[in-house]
């Protein structure tokens, strides 16, 4: 299994505190070394970092978690194999282009027997039931929505008859985003937080790091921080029920 | 207008050297400050480093000027904005998938006047004549061939036609890979260099670096290196004619 960690706000934001927390379990404070990548979006543009070290001892991740990169959506995992070899192509997130945008996708979870996805459009370049999963879902949405991108209503009913078709086959927790949007279904484990003004001091539960956030925000600033478990010990986090597909957009969940 | 760097080799070879010249020339010994990409295939799997910023003042080009990154296909670019704003979506390598195989795609020139894309599967994200131009040669492939990767006898003939019909429209240097071979079409510039035993020194033209390849290789090794011009000056480099495709594969260009 694999741990997620997901943001979206409505200004660019950098991941630096909850990163630092996450990557101390990919060895530290737990057991997912096998692999890790993390997903900034720009704007349009999005950064992709992936290494198949662990994300303790991966320079590129001591890297990126001095490194502030602004971002308004990013989609970090860590990795621990189950379905294929500890490999670059098996790392998340996987990021394909769907209508001209770039689309990000982490997946916690296990996934035996997918359907195969033939020659269709999108194939997986790895082993893993997860990247199946992701080139599965923008097949069905490339189908239904051959032209422009379509509005959220248009889309998310479609994303969830996918989803919930996925997710008969196991295990299918997943972080997916255009960098509009930040999109969030659980299976059995996923939570999240919203942090907004008056912002207060937070506690990461992997180290011990606390971060005064109403020294580094703007009294308008928000931010959505979904992740497995939680990342702090003294905030109170939201768990995502099963089967739910929460979106979030300017770092909030929106009512749908 | 840019520059391109790639490389092919028959075993995985770091770029270090060649990279940290070819970065001086966005900024300090040339004029390409608009941003940078340095794309890495290691196996199927595919490292992309991209950045607004220039490669000279970049703390990620400085990260991977001394973080030795094994490769035995690379692509490099940096940018002096024509079409498009200084914006990460702008900045190549510019990655896609296509039959299960991430491709890798750097252009210099300029194509004004490329047909638009439309509704097709592949589509610009930023708002390059490059990536326009890399959407227009993929949706050609994928059409031609909607099944398996073709063999190389198959693909070469269809992309040299799509390359024929877009370098119609302006400047079309470009390097292309698929982490198997590398493709690289010379409009106006570009010259490549095998490397291999017996290995010698070589000394960069950009910055005062000589260094000894011998001390650093196997006698099996083979390494070749495209570049919009010569990166050395004590080496000599082959020129690719106007209008050749050249394909390299285990570090030489292929007789086709």
């Amino acid at each position: 299994m694999c741990q997620l960690l997901g943001m979206n706000c409505n200004v660019p934001t950098d991941i630096c505190f909850s990163f630092e927390g996450f990557c101390a379990r990919g060895g530290k404070t737990d057991e997912h070394k096998d692999g890790w990548g993390i997903a900034f979006f720009e704007g349009l543009g999005c950064r992709l970092f992936l290494d198949d070290k662990s994300s303790i001892t991966s320079p590129i991740a001591a890297f990126i978690r001095q490194y502030p990169i602004k971002s308004q959506n990013a989609i970090a995992h860590i990795r621990k194999a189950t379905f294929g070899a500890i490999k670059l192509e098996n790392c998340h997130p996987f990021k394909r282009e769907l209508w001209g945008r770039n689309w990000v996708f982490a997946h916690n979870g296990d996934l035996p027997n997918l359907p195969p996805v033939g020659n269709s459009i999108y194939r997986p370049v790895g082993e893993t039931d997860s990247e199946q999963a992701l080139c599965l879902m923008l097949n069905t949405l490339q189908q239904r929505f051959p032209g422009e991108k379509p509005s959220l209503e248009m889309l998310y009913p479609v994303l969830q008859e996918i989803t919930s078709t996925i997710a008969s086959h196991g295990t299918f927790n997943y972080l997916l985003s255009d960098g509009e949007r930040l999109f969030a279904h659980c299976s059995t484990k996923l939570c999240y937080i919203v942090r907004q003004a008056p912002f207060a001091a937070a506690h990461s539960i992997d180290e011990d790091i606390t971060v005064d956030f109403q020294a580094l925000t703007s009294p308008s600033d928000r931010v959505a921080i979904v992740a497995t478990t939680p990342l702090t010990d003294n905030e109170v986090w939201t768990t995502i029920l099963p089967g739910e597909l929460v979106v979030f957009e300017d770092g909030r969940p929106l009512n749908i």
